[in-house]
């Protein structure tokens, strides 16, 4: 798939942080792109519905909706169209974040969706098996992300090691192209170094840049731990 | 309340339709602007989440989001914040449209949430002693909409006049602010007028006005039954 | 209604505790059941599901099933009839427990559902306001529980005397027959006073008893309440 | 695992329908025992949870329940708990049928409830993938059965044999062991030999037993298939 590319991803979730709504993601998002731009690094964010358009107007990140319906077009009000999605320019879309769970079969349908008007997928699962599970609906990315550890400060790949690295086994057990990403507390340089070594291929941050003080010195030290971690890997 | 006018109001909701999708959704919300501003007639529409902005930014319509979510700000990945809604420009929102019914406790919670940011709120019930329930969670405006005539082409202020007459009647008797406004199968002049004359003060219009083949056509149809409603009841 | 009687009524809940679960949940009952028959207090019982025939079968206090799904009869794979619930020996049904929230659609139509069979309704609602919406829809009995002190120890009628006072209040503006219930946080004769002192008629009780190591004496104080209480009010 | 055996199983779910209701459910077992005794074929009914004990009290076919909920013993009001279905006298359970659905992550949970207390475990899902995806959280039996099937009186093994045995094996590539079945629209013997000739082990029924004017016969018709089938298969 030409959209999934080689290099390490670091995916922004803005979730509904208050700091990250309306001009004030914006904002993140410049310098957000600030760091992408210095580093070199593969960075992608994902504001809310509403701040998607004003987002891709103004910086050019590739910018992830947090989440699609599994519908097509037609009346249904109050329901996230993939298609609307896209046309605001968002470039993906994350799907069953543990916050925003679906039911098995829904998870397949927003799949569809978000494939059919090109948008990377990815879903998320909160479990090694599950995360296997859901990588047979063939997404573009899955992230593991263990509930209990998200928002907690204490990251995934440094606490429970055996989670990612057995996802990366599981997972490619039933798929080798997948790009698996992970996520859950991680907030500095060393946790990513970590989840890198680990199999993981890319990151999801979210309250550890977006409530920061200053996010751009945590965007700097995350970059720079996934510039360190490929060099060494050449 | 100040944000709630004398005048009957005509609220278009764009649902999930394609024809009023991303850039089509601006387009159709200029036709539908140069007929209120022809007409005089008060007029909201309720786009997509992704397309408030796009449209906020060009239309000077007042803009209804579809729903909000029952959440404050915070760790809420694929939620719709009041607050965002709110920054990217919105005045309204629907709240429990029967496409995205919420449960009774997450009602009051959404309509408070929407209160704060001060956006102006339409509740929407099936049936009348529904729409006198949720008035009493105190909305701006109330919408009465029979699901079974959603979409139908057969206009509930002509096909049963006793739903629309006896919602006047219940929500009335317990509250006497609320803006009553009725639904479903809304797709002329007629249809209009018949509704005012029961007692409601604003339709709601879908794809009458959003799947026509000249949407300005139907607009100007509605708008003159509003002005000729408005005459005669002076 | 005839089913509706004058006298404080106490409905305990056994949720899905592991003490009132299957054979244990009989033990439960045959207590209950001992106390309720010699205080002559009213006293209702609500078990599980698949427990409700077991104990319809071999104790004669009235069974109330925890919820009802808002379907008639049909295809639908794991949910709870009406009809069977009645079948087993239940004569009335909770809807929209604080953990078994409805929509409030299916809330009108759960109690139709239970209406059609004759079993009696205890509508569930988190504070006055909605207390008041979901008596519209004509229930027996609404009972008024602040999810915030469920199971918390915390008697509602002593910690927030004036949640019970308003939704009486405001129950009492809209219907003039329905039994009003409270509960959250009850475990002792006190609090059951205090409830009906307070315009309550009855109250709900679930861990208080269910968890008590001594079910039987925590009943007997709550009946013994009533039983002052009742003599006073004469 | 023991209690998956090597036979054809056949699942009878009663769902909601009025005629697997109450004492009608029970009537109907008894006919589905005779039948089972008589042909020698492995069967078992899903009845509703509050049907479950009059069942096992008096027929001696394994009972499954139709659902059980992600929750432990608690304050779980309303739902439906493994350990309950259990000491009903139920030996399984359905899990995630296209009816009542459930989140990918609520079905390892409800998985792993079924599993502590000895439940046997049959996941269903809509599709071949799913029905892949499913099969990796280790339930006992695996059901596909496609939703625009269920019903409609055309039989997927004969309708879409393509989905059976593409079913077959996208789950075999994931797991050796776990038992298949297929469903949706079976209701005679034809489709159940069909079934069973494109790799299904067994197959669930609904209508084309429940909604019969002689479930008897019906069920002697599949019964016999299934016999026909296993004597040729030697």
């Amino acid at each position: 798939m030409g959209r999934v590319f080689a290099e390490p991803f670091l995916l922004i979730n803005y979730k509904s942080y208050l700091e990250a709504t309306g001009r004030r993601a914006l904002e993140l998002s410049l310098k957000i792109e600030g760091v992408a731009r210095e580093t070199g690094v593969k960075v992608g964010i994902a504001p809310q519905f509403c701040d998607i358009e004003r987002i891709t107007s103004n910086v050019s990140l590739p910018v992830f909706s947090q989440h699609v319906d599994p519908v097509a077009p037609g009346a249904y009000t109050g329901h996230v169209l993939a298609e609307c999605v896209k046309e605001a320019g968002a470039t993906g879309t994350i799907i069953n974040h543990s916050e925003r769970m679906l039911r098995l079969h829904d998870i397949e349908r927003a799949l569809e969706e978000a494939r059919q008007v090109d948008l990377t997928t990815v879903a998320c699962a909160g479990t090694a098996r599950l995360a296997a599970a859901i990588t047979l609906s063939e997404p573009d990315m899955v992230a593991i992300e263990p509930p209990e550890l998200i928002g907690s400060g204490r990251a995934v790949s440094r606490e429970r090691p055996e989670i990612v690295s057995d996802s990366v086994r599981k997972i490619r057990s039933v798929n080798s192209n997948v790009k698996i990403l992970c996520g859950a507390g991680i907030s500095n340089g060393e946790d990513v170094y970590a989840a890198l070594k680990l199999g993981a291929e890319g990151v999801l941050v979210a309250s550890g840049v977006v409530k920061a003080p200053k996010p751009e010195e945590v965007m700097m030290d995350l970059c720079q731990a996934i510039r360190r971690y490929s060099m060494n890997a050449i």
